[in-house]
């Protein structure tokens, strides 16, 4: 099928089950909610080489947020509960509690998974029990102030792996429609882009080292297209980007992955779109692109 | 002695070896030379509880690179060469080679000690040498073109942990000296403040969670200033801001100091700015805030 | 009245009828939206000296706008409706005609007076009719392709001059209430602040220079607050910021003043708010801060 | 000659003599600055249809500006001394005196040629003078403190209308490098682009209408190439932007020209840059594309 002049291939992302977890981080205003968020979902885009996948979900306004200051949520997505807690535990100590002004609260309090994230021992003993709109935190003095948090959230069986391919006739053009993507998934809530625009694509092993685990994906390569038998990369077609999602659950996959590739195919030198996947004997989920738009 | 109004204590700073890598890493444009680099730098706020320390020194027009394109250089900081090493290598393979666009090179060209981070085996066998700018790279195919690289950097035995404390009659005040502070540290070569702003101090151990390696220091707490009998809060001081500082050397943190702390006392409602120690039988370098300034 | 421990004055804020209109700027992307839609309503703070009063007044996504790209609705004010239809052309022919990829949808498609801003002449003959989102436009060829435009404005009787004074302990704290009201009031629909922050507040004509129009007010002036017999500057305040607000209805001026004020009252550091009147006896709209909130 | 594999030809921008006045702004932070720059220079892009032409020429650290804050310059120009300053007047009077926190310093110390900049009667007998950083200033009480500025300013007789094209296969192509340019052109001192990026190009009068001064010049729009005689878009190019750059003397045009054109050579995707004259006969001043590169 066609959109918007360009080739959507009838393929599917393959995706897996991975526990996931959403903080909702505010502050005195936008500008500090967002540095903390981004320190604590930093060295965060793949699960491969980085101990978690983290990313800024949306910007809530002060109207949102439990304590009526702007805020930012975040999503956190590891494959064990063990793995996802200890991460939200080290992120929210070392780069949320210590950034200015900050508190934190539990942005899936339906959830009926959860985890304990316990911070109030760092008060030793000056810490109490405080309500903030509705929400039971602790308030544990600090060097600014109080800093104020809940420490249960919530968490849930969410999906990684999402994904979809923008081939374009040249970086430029492949590079504006990827962030044409990624400003119009910011839009859909339950998701996150970790890396957020892919530039390197991986095959699992190796056909020269056989001690590396993963190397570069030599099919999706425009440069050494012509070198490479099977090349998935079409003539004309000089960058590839690929638009990495974990949702909270199959619809945000889905509209994000509607939502980006509509805003991709609108920018001028877009070749194809196509998506990922392994054969479909890997992950349980599949999204076919068809389907979606 | 007194600065533009605020009293500044006869105080030292006690820092610590530590070692220190730099990376430049270029981009088609500073957009993206930046978000690579936040990336790598992300979860790196302190040594006690990530990875490592880590932040971005400053930008480079497209005139100061090997490439010539825009360019950001980050700092990385570790206690041990292996650890430093180990971090280096992760974060630019998960974090910086991903990035669509990116390139980096060694940003310690003189240092006499190196390490290597070979990332070409990513290429598996398609990757080849390549000389930027009179730099020896690696240049390995990725889906958006190549990505280029050199694969041994400098390391410099550097100084993690100075540091000056910004007391403001209330939060905005402390909140906005602190902000000029690490604006002003920005352009000072040599140095990065990974948190940037520290908001919780913390003191060893704790007096009630046994537990606990560290809790929050209740002597900077201006909340509890009445219940702490040897606090530091000066009556009226509502908030406190750290500024901790890692450099390649000693004049860096010397710099940054007093770059940071003129920029800091022309803010309104600043009462005074000191220096944190622990009694000066721990690290081996101090930084006295009158001889700086 | 108290709000967040911030004293509420019984006053009202005195506003005056002024001719509205708003254009939707749509581009390739945010950034180019937004750096069109800022150069478009540049030198517009005050209708006093600048040609008009302008201003942003919400981001829209690519799901919002007509052509289906990011966009930014911009609000211009006038005090006649000659004066503003000669604004909206100038500033649309120059400000964002002349700027990359950028399109051009009437935003008050509803409203009965209308105006006429056609562009299309500087087609020179190579201009043609299209319809873009149920929309009649004209494409004109330029440069970078095509710019897309409606030439038929809705305009309406908006309101200019709804006020409220925020008075602070020092600047920082004032000034970053003052940021908070404002990124508050972004969340508001018809709604604009042309300054956005007045540090500046007029009175009518001069007691010392006969020839001014207009000089600082000086019973809002801090730092003369000992000189001046009727001041309005409590004791303890030494920093007063003015929101003004434009609005396309009553109804955006409340809804804005209520939220900036909320929004501000949670700063620390805040003494009193209150608004901005000439007694009553020129402007017919009168906006009480007790009964907005 | 080629340039990174494009195309320079052999032409000359023609440029015009123009009254520049360079004014230094400073702020509590750079935010600040930068807000009261961008509004005192925004409806500013061309002299045809705006009041002037003005733009950020650079951003300023704390230490270089006369009150140690940090500051941004901006670069004001105009065909008559007297236009010029009844601009720079209208602009800090209602664009910076009334922003917060600003103060504003004389950018042209050294010129022979000046204007006065008379702000301090809005005072009303409450302004003193002040000496900040060995310049003379005016102190005027204002609502949230003291706006100071220096009053009088140089001018010098500079430059408007350097140019250069960019023509790119596409869209995104072109307008990326015309981003780099500006990137680059922003370390240049004594200059500045009043667009920044130019979609649009005008040809002066109309074949078709002839009560209009100036039509699109369809010699340079792609999406007509086929139906334009004397076409200047070689085939292949469907995007071209200008880049206009006003300088305070011919050095500054001349070095601009060649960081800009190096920077947008670099960008995948572009074929061809050149220089836009009348024949030579308009303007006394020539900038030669090889001359300069």
């Amino acid at each position: 099928m066609e959109l918007n002049g360009v080739i959507i291939e009838d393929e599917y992302a393959e995706a897996f089950p991975n526990w996931s977890c959403r903080v909702i981080i505010t502050a005195i205003n936008e500008k500090w909610a967002y540095q903390a968020a981004t320190e604590a979902t930093g060295f965060a885009t793949s699960a491969i080489g980085c101990p978690c996948e983290a990313g800024i979900e949306m910007f809530l306004s002060s109207e949102e947020t439990p304590d009526g200051r702007p805020g930012v949520a975040v999503l956190f997505f590891a494959g064990g509960k063990k793995k996802l807690k200890e991460q939200v535990v080290e992120r929210l100590a070392e780069c949320v509690l210590t950034q200015p002004t900050t508190a934190v609260f539990d942005g899936m309090p339906d959830a009926e998974e959860r985890i304990d994230v316990k911070l109030h021992f760092f008060g030793d003993g000056f810490e109490y029990k405080k309500e903030i709109g509705g929400r039971s935190c602790w308030a544990i003095p600090i060097m600014n102030g109080e800093y104020v948090g809940e420490e249960n959230f919530g968490i849930v069986k969410g999906i990684a792996g999402g994904n979809f391919f923008i081939m374009g006739e040249s970086q430029p053009c492949a590079l504006m429609a990827a962030e044409a993507a990624i400003e119009a998934i910011y839009e859909v809530p339950g998701c996150m882009c970790s890396f957020p625009v892919v530039a390197s694509g991986s095959k699992v092993g190796s056909n020269k080292y056989k001690f590396m685990p993963a190397t570069t994906n030599e099919k999706y390569c425009p440069s050494i297209r012509d070198k490479v038998e099977e090349t998935k990369v079409p003539e004309g077609v000089q960058a590839v980007y690929e638009i990495v999602i974990d949702g909270v659950d199959e619809e945000a996959i889905k509209e994000s992955t509607r939502a980006g590739i509509v805003a991709a195919s609108k920018i001028p030198g877009i070749k194809l779109i196509t998506a990922g996947n392994f054969g479909g004997n890997l992950g349980p989920y599949k999204f076919n692109l068809h389907e979606i738009l």
